[in-house]
């Protein structure tokens, strides 16, 4: 397994539970502004992470731009799965969701116990490095 | 870093480009069918990668089920792409996609060069595990 491209020294810190935030994302039709509002769900999403063991990485862009605000997931090892239609209010149940998603031993996020707006905002699961059907 | 949950004696042939296709869509309203057009498009992908180095991989759901049929792709070290609106004449769309994306150095997949259904069929991109922004 040759090392990936991205390889630093901070790769260390994302073992576990990853937020990715997309800071760019507005909701459809919204008119511009300075400060986008995946931007504020980006520094809500940090702040709830506060004391935990989740890492929130605020991106550029996620490509789901018409149906933003966007975060995405994943925890070594697990899936990875990736929300629309996100408020800043639901930054506490995206902490919820990766340390559920960190905690389960199939690498799938469970739908019982998931947060109402990761089940209402799923857009994409994608599987991990290595993954095959078993019967697949 | 620790070993992903789901090592298996397999994860060697997936450091190249891999495309997984997911086998249970059909397009929004469309009727049941016993094969489902993403199991099509998952043949006919396996099919167009005869003699390359992309591996295809049928996954069962990237629960992208309102905009299928849906493939997602990535090379080791790469972001990853969620696709959706795809058609089974895409299949070769595809494996050039997953090259290009192999050989992009910065594991973002060009816009330019880029076949079309992988333009307008973009849901989403993911980047890969220990990315962070570098002004970001």
């Amino acid at each position: 397994m040759t090392a990936p491209l991205n390889t630093t020294s901070e790769q260390a810190t994302d073992v576990g539970p990853v937020i990715y935030v997309c800071v760019t994302c507005r909701p459809a039709g919204a008119p511009d502004s300075e400060l986008r509002p995946g931007a504020n769900l980006a520094a809500a999403t940090a702040t709830a992470a506060a004391g935990t063991e989740v890492v929130v990485r605020p991106i550029k862009c996620l490509a789901n731009c018409t149906r933003g605000p966007t975060a995405a997931m994943r925890a070594n090892g697990s899936w990875t799965y990736v929300f629309g239609g996100l408020d800043i209010a639901f930054a506490g149940a995206l902490i919820e969701g990766a340390r559920l998603l960190a905690g389960a031993a199939d690498g799938i996020l469970p739908w019982r116990g998931r947060p109402e707006p990761l089940k209402r905002g799923l857009i994409a699961r994608i599987p991990p490095i290595g993954f095959h059907e078993v019967d697949g």
